[in-house]
């Protein structure tokens, strides 16, 4: 029987989970895969990294040269992420025919056509299964199970830095800052976690959705994203109140024929099942035309659930070889290169409800003139709160909207926001009632 | 390029479904499978049912054989149900080469092993994604994705009808019959719901689910089965009260080195993302050794969500014949015969906690008689709720218990069921605060 060799790039978190379930999990995987998965040689710069890792009879060296060059290798897994040398490094091996996997959704997302290219003319798989929602079996789903049907929505809850913050934010009445902190000493924020709460981590990956929902690759500088940090608990508080939750969503959406794709804090209704979605966790709710709403949630991260994901990838490569077909799958999961021609939406077109809050001063008249301002750009007014002020001092006007159009919304904003009473810029948060668009083509 | 050509047998709600789909989105399902998918031939008793369906060229008869004898189809999808003629079909199917697709979990749980056997000899593939929870890909989750992890425990509410029933219980504090009597105006019960409301529907579909995940096939009949029809509103309120969402579930658990698999109404805390599923929704929620928790949600029948699921089917089986891999992987997607040999776990053995209810007189004494009863069979009881009594009558004693093993319970019932100062049957509800079982091997 073949054996299947393996040679990974990178002994970090999620490589060494990889490395741990291929040693511990050997017999189960030899039954699953159909024939032995065996881990040849690692490359990893700091070599202290392999010390209490059951490495078996691999080769620990910090040459990549010494993976790429050996032909008993049919399988390179990279996991150093960035750009480069990742990049370089997957290409060089799909050049030697290897089959590649790799977990950097920064890569994928930004160079995924040049990538994918070169895995079609070269015949070898590229299993990316790691790179979004971890462990979550969601690359799969949307390449095989869900392909058939066409998604009319996606709304994705696949940070979960983020999600972390939002959540304690929402349960503990904490602030951002602290919340901030406290993900970082659980180790679920990075010392440096701009990407994560920017939300350009999230339009990553939802970048890759939406390329294998639509077979349609948007570079993640054209996502429309907008971070968390101007969340402040008092909008979690007032969201509650108006029975929803802030969460940030990756959106991508089917309206009025054309495909909206953006990251941004929402209101959800605090009765949707992705407002239940806790802690770390990621889900990803998709409506599609005929399957009708399909959930998936589980941990978007760690080493071993991450972990996981990289090892089914090597299991399907497996199967690919064992069943004479070492390529079954372009990567997106699309045998044509015109998939459909479907524009994007202008963000200053997005018809949305908006919650809106303005620190104001107490004085009469306030609401009125704020009122005013909205009226004039057509934004038409759906409820208002506005408590007794607390102490001596500024007031917080919290409006809910009509749908209105963005670009009226921002030439609105920037009119109130000029006014005399306002002391702060107003902070506006997109509303989602509903994930289940009427299809209108 | 080649065409898949396809034969149907059966033109009812599925059927039709899966014609709709072929048709209106034969385009798309050409990208996605990577060469174009035709309905050839139709098998359909009732004639009347192809009006109005968009069969194209395909021809309708009422012969099955017209399919089975045309070489140029090489799909052959059963929906008809039931255990014969369907598996004579498929296996008629199979031994002329071609591959099959079913919806039938009835067959695929108690015939299983025959026809997976018959299908690996063959190397034909067969597809039953739509067996178990409609739209929602999940066996090939469990197939491909999850398959590397090992399954602590899988936790399923798998019947629409029953999910239904009990979510309109809940919602509108109304009794049984009268919910199943709205279930069945809404088209979610069948005239005959036994299969739904005592709980052997859900015992097929977890049967399947238990095989993809252990490589156990377990008949349906071995399976332990309750249905909900002595569920009243009463115990509904009790459970609300008590912070608990009754639902019925499938449960299969690794607990101390056995495997428990089990179908029944169960207590589960209301913030757990199982008590949030409404409905005729499904959803599955597996707790994995690396993967950790995983929930799938979705519509688990229905016209469109279930005809999608096969049809997902019939493209991976294009995919696997344009790549030269007809019969990638074996049914279950093991690749050995001997998977694991894991014990089932007893129902008499089980250790759970319960909810039972007393229809007791109100007289004094009894709370004592009972928990004396509780008692000498060494079940532990954590709490009791007594509400004064409504008007001149009999009262419910609720309790609540720690841990018990399942026989000392029933012993303990048999003895207090015949106190005297009980006027009806005691009736338990098993609790489940936790699907994260510790691994104990």
């Amino acid at each position: 029987m073949d054996v299947l060799q393996v040679g990974l790039i990178g002994l970090g978190t999620v490589g060494s989970g990889v490395a741990r379930i291929i040693s511990d999990k050997a017999a189960w995987l030899e039954k699953r895969a159909g024939m032995p998965v065996r881990l040849k040689r690692v490359a990893e710069l700091d070599l202290r990294r392999k010390e209490g890792l059951p490495l078996g009879e691999a080769t620990v060296s910090t040459q990549v040269e010494d993976i790429l060059e050996d032909p008993d290798i049919s399988v390179v897994i990279e996991l150093i992420g960035g750009i480069e040398p990742a990049k370089t490094f997957l290409l060089s091996a799909m050049s030697r025919k290897k089959h590649v996997i790799t977990a950097n959704k920064a890569l994928i997302s930004s160079h995924g056509q040049e990538i994918f290219q070169h895995a079609l003319k070269q015949q070898v798989e590229i299993g990316f299964e790691a790179a979004v929602a971890g462990g979550i079996p969601l690359i799969r789903s949307f390449k095989e199970g869900l392909a058939v049907d066409r998604m009319l929505s996606i709304a994705g809850i696949i940070n979960g830095t983020a999600n972390y913050i939002l959540s304690s934010m929402t349960e503990k009445g904490l602030e951002f800052s602290e919340c901030l902190q406290e993900a970082q000493a659980h180790g679920y924020a990075e010392a440096d976690p701009t990407l994560d709460i920017e939300g350009q981590d999230t339009a990553h990956k939802l970048a890759i959705l939406v390329a294998l929902a639509y077979g349609k690759q948007i570079h993640p500088q054209d996502i429309y994203t907008e971070g968390i940090v101007r969340i402040t608990g008092m909008d979690i508080r007032y969201a509650l109140e108006l029975g929803y939750r802030i969460k940030l969503l990756a959106l991508a959406k089917i309206h009025e024929g054309k495909l909206e794709v953006r990251v941004h804090p929402t209101m959800i209704p605090s009765s949707h099942m992705l407002a239940m979605v806790g802690q770390a966790f990621n889900a990803v709710y998709v409506v599609a035309e005929d399957t009708g709403p399909v959930m998936f949630y589980g941990k978007g991260a760690g080493m071993m659930p991450t972990g996981s994901a990289v090892v089914s990838d090597l299991v399907a490569i497996a199967r690919n070889i064992r069943s004479g077909a070492p390529a079954r799958l372009p990567p997106l999961g699309f045998y044509s290169s015109s998939v459909q021609d479907i524009a994007l939406q202008k963000m200053e077109d997005l018809v949305a409800k908006y919650y809106i809050r303005f620190p104001a001063m107490d004085r009469p008249g306030v609401l009125s003139k704020i009122s005013g301002a909205l009226g004039e750009h057509g934004i038409s007014i759906h409820s208002v709160i506005q408590h007794g002020r607390q102490e001596k001092g500024p007031v917080n006007v919290i409006m809910l909207t009509h749908e209105a159009r963005e670009q009226d919304l921002l030439k609105a904003l920037a009119v109130v926001d000029g006014l005399e009473v306002i002391l702060d810029r107003s902070l506006y948060i997109r509303i989602e009632d509903s994930f289940d668009p009427v299809p209108s083509e």
